[in-house]
């Protein structure tokens, strides 16, 4: 683990960045949100690299259906870098709150700051250097792209009331080229690869093990300074999910 | 299965075989059909290797559902091995019929022989050592297992009148395991792979091409033997196809 | 191949096993060495497929050029599935030591008995569902088929004083195939890749920790028992290695 | 195939061209190779990517063992773009002649124009949409990557003297991120995909084939034209081959 020096008055706020990224319905967001059920009431928090979508110009609200959500210009990548590197640095930040049904981003934003452990979650989160250098442990969920369609598919239809032919058009339009050609390359980043997504309980029990020792050191090396963790931990996710 | 009338007497009858492979929807049928097209009227003849599944037994058509399809037990291999060293032989052969409603083998069978080319297509037809030995090309098509998926999907949907969950289902567990531990297998064994399927004009041209320089070479043969192929051939197509 | 003394009477005697596998110089002999390095006086021990080979009959030996060592059919599998077995379920086992000079088994055995962790590692280590049903992990160690080949030419050169044709000649005819056709299959079992192997720090630290978190584990357990772990573990190396 | 408007005074000079493209000693080469040696005398040619190399500057050149050969910034692609197209359009060309020893382009060009088919091999022939636009089919020789450092290891060896160490140097380096980044991604591009390369006899057979047809198709053409190819063909290979 690269670490960063204390110098801050307060606390120990240089929260461990883990990483995890891989194709659309590969389970991301499952392994993920099975880690925070698993240690609730812990310092620890999501963020989303879908909360930092662009917000859409007009032209693009009007042509949404042929809009790519898959490509990395879709991100705000200067925001997000920015806010990781806040946070790494023992900053607060704020998180902004992309609303996926008019394309833009509201006006309130969810603060984020003095956490031990942060889970940075999305299909391009290993996209850009600064992004990956802020992270302490890189995990790419791998799952065939068959079974990642298949979930994809069941998932839009019951949950986001799409056609079946709408599905798979935008798959094979959009979401198959950008993994091919975006997220795919960026697997070579890995420290960590997880077969198989949620269903891998042994992998998710290993990553929770492993955050469960961080939050022991985090708050050892806290109780050494003689400081008090009064409010137990705040699982802040700004957990709207879009792709 | 498509087949010639065999109006000839015995002559030059070791066609040339070409065996076609690739998983389900992967466009290998689509690829075999277009080539028939284009070589109308010639001495060219499919046979599908789902023609040679085994009938099933009572108990297997009462647990039908969960019969698999897609391994190779449920095909008859002893029959399609002496079925296409026949052929090779320049023996006239008889295929059987399968029936996908009864599960069972029809009286009926249709006779083959002498054909210059035969385009022999099926997810297993490379699968033992025999039949690949009996090809003179071995044709992998090639095309990525979400796209495949997606297009088994609507084509179930669609021609066989089944719901989105029993496909899926049927895919996960049947059809991808077999994919993944017998039919990918065979790739390696491949002279040339196609990849995209049907999409993919410029391949289905130069195996076109091929062919057709096969059908000259023995048409030429005949003609030096002062023989007459008087009627052409008539590719009568009795295509059910299930995997 | 190392082991701990056997200092302990009976208790907690139902060691974490961990599955290592990976094909030629993925790098898992490093991995698990390292992690031994760092878990140095625990109760940890590494156990090699490597010593379970089959030995030789004379005509093998004869004709040892040409023998198969990479094939599962080198491997006593029987005797490596009742070692582990008996492992899990508390007992001592002995470990045959494989001489790889004479291609037969020694006299001399390892004994090998309650100690917390296992480290099994080997070319194919996942083969047997018996073998995986007793690992409570399994990893797979994957490097890219040019990198292993690049560092198994290096390695063989320089610590077998082997000929760089040798070397090829045996990595094409024995090596790979036996990779292609049983090694990668094994893949699936997975439940966590490590890519790069030995260069991948993270994911060596990130398994030490979880197997710090099992060693801690235990020895509350026995603490609580009222038990002592006197003399602490003492990792004695005996790794030949061969594949 | 796509054509050209037969626009010409003289004679069908719209050129049939193969693109050629695999990794480093996929047998991409060797494939043409063999190709030439059975159409010898045929109107045919090959052009090399490695023909339009850029000339290394001076301060390159002094540092020319870290200088990346694989890289496509290491070639001339406005040069060898207008290049093709010529070709296609019924112009003859000059193809410079790049020295390897002194990694310049000497004075001396080959001239080539007015054949029916042409062969462009390179690793990155399909780099640029230019190029693969004037292609009429794209071939991929695919052969795994472990076998190719196994070839290029007893290749650069025994023909340019290195040692295994810079050969190994030098792969890892420079040849397999290249080949990862920039190879393989024009993979999708091509039409047909040949495995294992030169050992591959039918897979050639059929190009060879596919060639003479059009050939033919070309010479039945000049002959319609009342014109004669008094010559036969001009195999004009530019054929150093450097990566």
């Amino acid at each position: 683990m690269k670490y960063m020096e204390n110098n801050n008055t307060s606390h120990s706020k240089h929260p461990f960045i883990i990483g995890v990224t891989g194709g659309t319905a590969s389970g991301k967001t499952t392994v993920c949100d099975e880690i925070m059920k698993r240690l609730e009431n812990k310092r620890i928090a999501i963020i989303c690299l879908d909360s930092f979508y662009r917000p859409l110009s007009k032209e693009d609200r009007e042509t949404v259906a042929s809009y790519n959500f898959d490509h990395p210009d879709a991100f705000d990548w200067s925001l997000v870098e920015n806010a990781l590197r806040d946070l790494k640095d023992g900053k607060d930040i704020e998180i902004p709150t992309y609303c996926f049904k008019s394309h833009s981003r509201l006006e309130e934003t969810v603060g984020l700051g003095d956490v031990d452990v942060i889970l940075f979650e999305g299909i391009l989160s290993f996209y850009t250097q600064s992004l990956r250098e802020q992270m302490d442990i890189k995990i790419f969920v791998d799952t065939d792209s068959d079974t990642r369609l298949s979930r994809r598919v069941m998932r839009d239809i019951a949950e986001r009331g799409r056609s079946l032919e709408g599905v798979l058009y935008q798959y094979e339009k959009f979401v198959k080229p950008a993994f091919d050609d975006y997220i795919l390359p960026t697997k070579k980043h890995a420290d960590v690869i997880i077969p198989r997504g949620a269903d891998n309980v042994v992998a998710i029990d290993l990553i929770v093990q492993h955050i469960s020792s961080k939050l022991s050191e985090k708050e050892s090396f806290r109780k050494s300074q003689g400081q008090l963790n009064v409010n137990g931990g705040s699982n802040t996710a700004s957990s709207v999910n879009h792709a």
